[in-house]
């Protein structure tokens, strides 16, 4: 059981930047701050530089797909960290492929990221909070979770099952006092990975206007307003772009 | 090899009212209906009154939801049929639970049968129809598709990554000259599974206004619309509902 | 008072392709057409080439964005021709202008004829059609109908008003036995005025893929198919776009 | 012409309980705040309690369906109170009617307040906004925005043409720097007009959850949010409704 009264933060896929953006923006305003990743030693350097700025942070080995290894790291969490306030879910898995090309393999390890997933750590958060009748629970979105695009069969199958279970729970749990949202991010964020994809593509970065890409702290920003929503005027989903996107 | 030039339809979830209705219709129109379901002896009524109304009929055993089984299914069609002029994927798995008593084998189960099972027949269908540059490939939504319901967390985030893949294969498919659509069936088909929903909810059917309900024949009437669509003016998506249903 | 028990289909912008498409195929059908237009003398060659393919069709002056003229034109015929028994408004209104360029009166203009006309002539149809508890009621919707792109605000202001008018009508009028239902032609129309467009943009016609524009007989075709949908089943809303389409 | 530094906001439609609440958060900001609204002297209650709690307040009589009255004010503001950074579009217009019952005055009034003075307003601010690269332009929405329900025809049609254009107006703007969004309101707001259509309607207040009504302050806030998102992440739309609202 937890001694402290600890306002505690569950970021479920906090090893890409935005989940390191949203886990630093937390524990600024004083959370402490859970992340899990499979990776867990990878999660160090966050940790510490969370530390450094003097905030709190904790790293859990987390198959964030593997039920009893969620239920595991929740459990740990509650009992010996304290209870969860918010839990964001911001695993991804973005992938592009023919529908041919499609194998069953990629079909079904898309979904278990990217929807199943966000499934297990929901229903997880949700069994926690509606005992103590408050919480947040927010999925990350994207692009592909309200459109399904040539090529992106898998990937945005994947997002619109998430989308539409998070619209699910936030109808069933919104009356519980538990805050349910999406976040639609309807563009590419400033992270190597998008640097990397754009190399491969042949975009010159030179062409791009400036803030052309979106911060991964806006993405935190972002997450923190939900969090500070009174509940008699909460969203259930908002989109956000760079203001010189093309939609 | 087939020595035919018989037009062939594969009806994926045979079993039910709706998917008799669509076979009914389609061997009427002349085709040969080739008939997919997991319990094969089950089909035999089918294929007996099909015949009995002149009519082409085979059934298959099909697991839908077994990719082996589903590629051994359509090569067996296409090599001793023939060519599958028009597949529809008509499973469903209608199931309704509060988000915190859904297992996560009820949450894989139903995605597995509602939304991987129709990625594993339609993309099995495009491989043999995108060679060919013709062929039609229909999915069955219904209101879940479209709107996250409480209670209806596994459904209708299943349906929802079927209508998305149906989507991005239409924007990929739609240029080779295959059709892909998808049927939102916005209420409760006259079944009697439905019948048996209404007694177990206490729901009086003499209060029911006339053709209340809808008939299997009527989804069936739009599958054949949908295929007979020229293809300067194809549509992807629509609804359809009773006249007198809330909505 | 009409002598006879002529079926009677009103289309309402029965100028341009797509309405004397609409009015030769209800016309084959059996229907008596009657034709409204502002000029009513260019309906002539229509109202001549229905008669020699042996149909019946009928030309009114009709300004749809006229009440006294609206009401006046369905009172006319019903008492000299027949009871309304199905209403297409079909008046477009296509303009595209950066915001700041767009006149009061260009947005007023456009919403008149593409929202309020359909209002005028909706209501008018509603009026005769719900004490017969029979009738259909369709409108001609457009991209712009569902998405708001940059430099059509004007256009798209008023097809999201028409498309919104027609779900309110389609969810009141429904369990009075009115089908209302709105088409979203999600593409260019083989019109002289594409084609005139394509001329003006430099988009040479021969780069396009065959059947690449939609046929006007296909937008008949799509909504003869509504007109016969079995009440059980009604389609609030379809769209169409040529397989080839973009989307 | 101004010869100071302030903040400008503009509230057009600052008459109501929402629009007072926003006008008072902007300029608890700082801002002074410019209102519109009809009957001017019935701001000065509002003026007055901006300028006690130390802010300030100027009031404007505009008829926000006029479009010389419209560029007057602006005009006003721009040379005596200063560069307007923000303008927030407040003006609503919820009636409900049968369709029969829906006179052409109706539809064409509700219409004027609902969707033609946003584009009047909206393309004002925008004016002046696009030459200097910034400014916000934001528009209030309600349930209807996105649903045409049975009995709200004339106010649904018009608030999805206000949606449209918003959506039109942001693709276009966005790129110069002008952030456009909309606000889904989908509840009812904690304002007099409120409790008295529940006491019409026969419901009893004490029946409701606590904080089962917005409060016109956390509109406020969202529109504040909004306001302070930075340019990499703008968000065009997002919804807000009490935790406890059936949706």
């Amino acid at each position: 059981m937890s001694s402290t009264a600890e306002k505690v933060a569950l970021i479920v896929g906090a090893g890409d930047y935005i989940g390191s953006a949203i886990a630093k923006r937390f524990a600024q305003e004083g959370y402490l701050v859970c992340l899990g990743r499979r990776k867990v030693e990878k999660l160090q350097p966050l940790v510490d530089e969370i530390s450094e700025l003097g905030g709190k942070a904790k790293a859990f080995a987390l198959d964030a797909r593997d039920e009893a290894n969620v239920e595991h790291v929740f459990a740990e969490i509650e009992s010996t960290v304290g209870e969860i306030d918010v839990m964001i879910f911001n695993v991804g898995a973005n992938v592009q492929f023919p529908i041919l090309e499609t194998t069953s393999r990629v079909f079904h390890k898309v979904w278990e990221m990217a929807c199943f997933a966000g499934f297990l750590n929901g229903r997880e958060a949700a069994k926690y909070m509606v005992p103590r009748k408050r919480g947040s629970i927010f999925f990350t979105g994207a692009t592909a979770s309200v459109k399904g695009n040539a090529g992106f069969g898998a990937f945005s199958s994947a997002k619109a099952g998430l989308r539409s279970l998070a619209q699910a729970m936030a109808r069933e749990l919104g009356p519980k006092n538990i805050h349910v949202a999406h976040l639609v991010i309807d563009a590419g964020v400033d992270t190597e990975w998008v640097h990397q994809l754009m190399k491969e593509r042949g975009i010159d970065e030179s062409s791009l206007p400036e803030d052309g890409l979106m911060k991964p702290e806006s993405v935190a920003q972002a997450y923190w307003q939900l969090h500070q929503q009174s509940r008699d005027a909460w969203t259930f989903e908002l989109d956000i772009r760079p203001y010189a996107e093309k939609w």
